[in-house]
Formats: structure tokens, C-alpha cells, sequence
């Protein structure tokens, strides 16, 4: 069974949104676990201190190593095999590509940070992979995980009905999808466009390709460059 | 007040894990306000249906765009200054500065989409804005609507202590952060750089800003490009 543990210091935030719908049916259903790690649990002190002003000056709070290490290694000993990442700004921005490697193996292990960030020496020390979920910052890697862990689950088999599991074509070939149009033909004067009425399959998907590639290039050239 | 009105399928996804931690904190103090609208009040038929087959076919269902104006209408009447956006990953990355120009506004109004997509003539006729949080798949709108929020929430006056909103330079000047260090001095025979402990704050800031410049270079030298 694909397992995800969350590292974090707000457990109760997990599964939360993915408690419900596809990914809720499918935890119920037993073809995910969801088991969130609460770092506290290794904090220091009687207020189980987890964070600490960081060298050098600055503002914020930085998470511990020795906290953040300790709280690793008990939620993923040695011998876990699932990949160790961290959701960062500072990662390497997630792509379908990876979801869909992250989705084929055992699970992940997800070191949510607060606060103005973790002491970089953990990230070497426990081969983090730094993960970002794009160019903005959030309060915390907790609703970045949510949404790592959303992408990978939907893929996972028996999540989607055998119909829907084509869906994560949106990006195969790199390319953004083509519109979407369903029932009224008519809506507010604006019609379905006549090719996808015809009955003409070949048409169709002539069209469909087209329209990808036109919008793949008025919005995000960038993705048609990659494609080389 | 920010007010937040994620149009949604699935209402009881919110506040979710934003109603801890700092944003939830916000919320309990009035400080801002996430009102989801349920798309199913304006359902057709005894199912309250909200989705069709595919004009062209293919498979999945496509919300249609008769029951979406609905719920948008009634959600945001004309008048509403929020800006209205619908998470896609059509849409135009998200980035901190968008993030910058919403948490200064009245707040926004966040079409949540399922299934295959929505019917392309809704965002069109009721002027939508496509957001993408990054090129993978959701199972819907929702977590990435999580993470809009969360990214804007911070940013509101008197979420953040004084002394943590300067956090948000993190991609101020276009760079990913430098890295942070904290107590202890030896983690498991890793030293904190010696320049932090040395008390010479122009010198701290010189590394600093060394760092931020080779860590952007080494992993996103697209940012570099970008700033010109």
C-alpha cells in the first residue's frame, strides 16, 4: 500500500481536504495510508522546543537539525524505502513527471517546514529532497504536501474509475489540455464549436491537438521549448 | 475585510488546514473570511446534476457552464470587486507577486473546478482568470485553492508577528532563499559556516546575498534570466 507520512507540527491538518472525494474514498477503501508524524514529539525541553533564532541574525525562527533529524529517523528508520522530501520554494518545481514517479513507488516521507525555514545541515545529513510547489511562499510545507499527495494519489490504481485514469494525459507530450465543452449547445448565445458535434472522430482529435498546441503556445511557449 | 469564496463541490474542504496555525488564527480574529459556496445549490434535476459527457466525447465529465454562471452569479453578483479565478493548470503560474497584488485586494472569489474541466464558454462569458499552481495534475481545484489562500493570507496586516514580515522577501529580488542555520553549532560533526557566528552583520549580509545568487544560479537559473 502506498504510505505517506507527513512531518509536521500541525498533524490535525492531515488527511484533511483528502479526507474527502477520490482520495477519501480510496483511504477508506485502504489503497493509501496517510500517517502524519508530529515533530514535537522530539522537541527539547519541557516546551519541547523545536526551532531557534538563526545564526547570523535575522527574522524568524529556524527548525533544529538535531529535532528535525530525530523525528526523521523515527517516523523513516534506515531501510525505509521511500523517497525523503522537503517542500520548499527553494526545490525543484513538481512536475507530472516526477508525481507520476513519486506515484509508482513505495510512498513518501514529507518534512513539512514553518517558520522561516530548516537548518540546512538536516537537508544533507537525511538526503532531503527539496520539492517546490512553485515561485510563492505559504505559511508552511503542510498545504504543499496536501497537494503532493493529491497529485500522486489520483494515479494511484483503483483511485479513479478505468475511464478517467486517461486524465493524466493533461501533460503527457508536455502540452496544456485542450477546452472542455458539454451540454447546452446554446449558452448565453455562445456555441459548442461545430467539429466536436459532427461525429467525426479523426476530426476531433485533429482539433483537439490543435487547439493544445495553440494555447500550449500563446501561454506557456516555455513548455513547447522543452519539448525541444 | 480579505473575504475568500471558493466555489466548491466539496465545502466541508474548508477552511481545512487553514483553520490552524496563523491563518487560523486570522480567521478566529476576524482578520479574514473563507465562505465556501456549494456549485451543487444550482444543480439541475431532482440530482442536482452539475456535469455532462464531453461535446466530441473522450472520457470524464465536464462541469457544465449553465450551473457554473449560476453559482457565480449568486456567489459574486455583479458589483462583487473581487477578482475571479479558476485553478486550472491552463492557467498562468502562480508567483509571489500575483500572490503580492491579491492579498492587497478585497479579497477573491475561487472557482474550484472537477472532473475533466470546465466548460471553456463559462470563462469566457463570466471573465475568469486561470491560475495554474504548477505543471501537475489535482484531482480538482481545491488544494491548490488551499494553497492560493494560504500564500495571500500570510501577506494580510497583523497575521504575521512584525518581526516575520519580511519573510516575504524570500522571493523579493527574484532569488531563492539563502540557506539558515540555528543551534546546534556541531550537528553531527556539520559546523554552522564560521562568517554567521563572527557577529560582522555587513558580512553575514554579503554571504547571505552570495548564496541566495549561486543557490538560484545552481537550480533555477531561469529566475536569473528573468530578473534581467
Amino acid at each position: 500500500m502506498w504510505r505517506a507520512t507527513p512531518l509536521t507540527l500541525f498533524p490535525a491538518m492531515f488527511p484533511g481536504p483528502l479526507g474527502l472525494s477520490l482520495a477519501g474514498d480510496g483511504l477508506a477503501r485502504g489503497l493509501w495510508a496517510c500517517d502524519p508524524y508530529d515533530i514535537r514529539l522530539h522537541g527539547l525541553g519541557r516546551h519541547r522546543t523545536v526551532d531557534d533564532t538563526p545564526a547570523g541574525g535575522g527574522a524568524g525562527m529556524v527548525m533544529r537539525a538535531d529535532v528535525l533529524a530525530a523525528a526523521i529517523d523515527a517516523a523513516a528508520p534506515a531501510g525505509d524505502p521511500r523517497p525523503r522530501l522537503l517542500m520548499s520554494p527553494r526545490g525543484r518545481p513538481l512536475d507530472q513527471g516526477r508525481v507520476r514517479d513519486l506515484a509508482r513507488g513505495p510512498g513518501v516521507v514529507v518534512l513539512c517546514g514553518r517558520f522561516e525555514g530548516v537548518d540546512e545541515r538536516v537537508i544533507a545529513a537525511r538526503d532531503l529532497e527539496e520539492v517546490s510547489l512553485g515561485d510563492f511562499v505559504l505559511s508552511g510545507g503542510e498545504v504543499a504536501c496536501l497537494a503532493l499527495l493529491d497529485a500522486c494519489v489520483r494515479l494511484l490504481p483503483g483511485i479513479m474509475g478505468k475511464e478517467l485514469s486517461g486524465e493524466e494525459e493533461s501533460f503527457e507530450g508536455g502540452l496544456l489540455e485542450y477546452p472542455h465543452y458539454t451540454r447546452p449547445r446554446d449558452f448565453e448565445g455562445r456555441e459548442i464549436p461545430a467539429v466536436l458535434l459532427g461525429g467525426d472522430h479523426g476530426r476531433v482529435a485533429a482539433w483537439r491537438r490543435a487547439e493544445a498546441r495553440r494555447i500550449t503556445g500563446e501561454r506557456r511557449p516555455d513548455l513547447l521549448d522543452r519539448r525541444g
